[in-house]
């Protein structure tokens, strides 16, 4: 363990906050960009775009394109403006995911489209879609504009499968498998691939950080599906049990059905088929999966990826922020357990 | 007048059908390119997005880029792909356009949204733009990219300024303007300069068309706003008085607010302030517009844009293209009365 790691422990700092305050100039430096940049003489969309990015986001995926750049030696200041641009690539698709499953609560406030509206929500994440892409074109790196118009079409996709797949008791394991990694892991992916390639890194190195990128980001969405029925609602900044009411079925759920007594399958079919939903629902169904040890089983998946994430790594000198890589998919899996 | 624009009159054919089949050949490339781009193991993706793809739609933008890159003496084939891109655009914005306001019918269908759902609707929109920018980095030319991600962050723009001015009677038509320059005309001005661009055109040639899409693309738009409440519901294609309920202020009322008796301006704040409508509403405001020559005064207006889009074309030397171009501005305009 690196000295690094070790006052992570000591200072009781996850390795998120770690690796923020170890770039904290560079994050300086990509917020002042996303202020900048969602800038817009229509007032309504500074305003709404700012409600939700200035309200506690962690900046999780600017932060592994500035923190993949520098472990590659990267030392200009091209990072910002592309880890602006992945922000906002996210922002935009909270934005839309939100007004999709009529969410009420992000990050612990009432969500974008529960204050100005499903209609200003849909367009304002337009709007900072399409401004990323302004800040590609200006960078003005092809490659990278490969890799992030790639990553938003594969999201776009992931969103619409796991709305096809809303619903449907038959969704197996590989379904779920496909639908995290294009909905979350592959902006993840293509978070870090971006640092590798402003880096001059070769192909092998890209394809390495992108792996990264991807692994990292299956675990992470794996565990936040355990997070739907596990934490505490504060700690969640959303609803708890969102998914169920949703009709999403997830890693837990399918692990739950794999053995579910004919009862059981009665009842997750009267939620996800029939849509049967009411005070009783959650706690049951929380019950259910910790018989089965679902939420278990979810974890024990996630390390599986962590695992492939970490030697994705391997190709990488030793250095501080790939020991902080190394800890951050602990902890992305650990916020749940 | 040229040749072809008098076998316009003999064949009974509008200019947007003259122009189609003088670039059949180019159309027939764009839409094989269109229905392969739209491709996606997603099956809800292709289902919703050929849905309004193939019923119906004009394709009024890409021709314009397959045109004007033909006027310029362009011979390649990378104008195909980007046409394609100019109508996932359009699409795209097509598809929220009817999420944001509620709409059941398009094109004389029911809307995409109406059969699939909003959520389809805003996903399967998210996915076609990125495909759209997919297309423009496979095409690979910065300054078309530049064009384009800037040209869908102005739609962007002029859709919430749209949704932000409904309701409020104090829009004036600076606003009115800027709004349709924004969502409409913005796109226009860069399909037709995408032609210019890969056509290797000098700076003046491309603002030159440029200006005439942005021009025509204003008077379509005018055009647009009069049809909503003089056309036959069956030619329309989509609900007649639509941008009434939507709260829209648009130019004949504008034009009729002007000199708006107490009463009448009490019967436009009941419609735009407290959002009284019943099956009277329609025919009284129109009845109100006429009296006023609102829809009069507004094609007045069209006709100024109309002849700053020609006069935009005497950089240009007289061809069939250009000729029917001409054509063209009045053609938008005509449509309506």
């Amino acid at each position: 363990m690196t000295l690094a790691t070790k006052s992570v422990q000591n200072n009781h700092q996850s390795p998120l906050e770690v690796l923020s305050n170890l770039l904290a100039d560079d994050m300086k430096a990509v917020n002042a960009c996303i202020m900048d940049k969602m800038h817009s003489d229509v007032a309504l969309i500074p305003q709404l775009a700012s409600y939700l990015i200035s309200a506690g986001g962690k900046r999780l995926r600017p932060l592994l394109t500035i923190a993949s750049a520098k472990m590659c030696g990267y030392k200009g200041d091209r990072a910002h403006n592309l880890a602006a641009c992945v922000e906002f690539i996210h922002t935009a698709t909270l934005l839309h995911d939100d007004v999709v499953d009529d969410s009420n609560i992000r990050r612990g406030n009432q969500s974008a489209n529960a204050v100005f509206g499903n209609e200003a929500a849909v367009l304002v994440g337009d709007f900072l879609f399409s401004r990323a892409f302004q800040l590609m074109v200006e960078d003005g790196s092809l490659p990278v504009l490969r890799i992030l118009s790639g990553a938003s079409a594969i999201i776009a996709e992931g969103e619409v499968m796991q709305l096809s797949s809303a619903h449907n008791m038959d969704t197996g394991f590989d379904t779920y498998l496909q639908v995290i990694t294009s909905k979350t892991a592959a902006l993840f992916a293509a978070a870090c691939e971006t640092g590798a390639v402003i880096a001059d890194q070769d192909e092998q190195r890209c394809q390495a950080l992108h792996d990264y990128g991807l692994n990292l980001g299956i675990a992470f969405q794996i565990a936040d599906d355990v997070l739907d029925y596990t934490a505490s609602q504060d700690k969640l900044g959303k609803s708890l049990g969102d998914d169920l009411r949703d009709g999403k079925i997830t890693l837990p759920i399918i692990y739950a059905l794999e053995n579910a007594t004919d009862d059981e399958r009665a009842f997750w079919y009267s939620i996800f088929v029939n849509k049967k939903i009411d005070d009783e629902t959650l706690p049951r169904a929380i019950k259910i999966c910790e018989a089965h040890n679902s939420f278990k089983k979810s974890l024990e998946t996630a390390n599986l990826y962590k695992e492939k994430a970490i030697s994705s790594l391997s190709l990488f000198d030793d250095n501080e922020i790939k020991s902080i890589f190394v800890d951050l998919c602990d902890y992305v899996i650990a916020r749940s357990s």
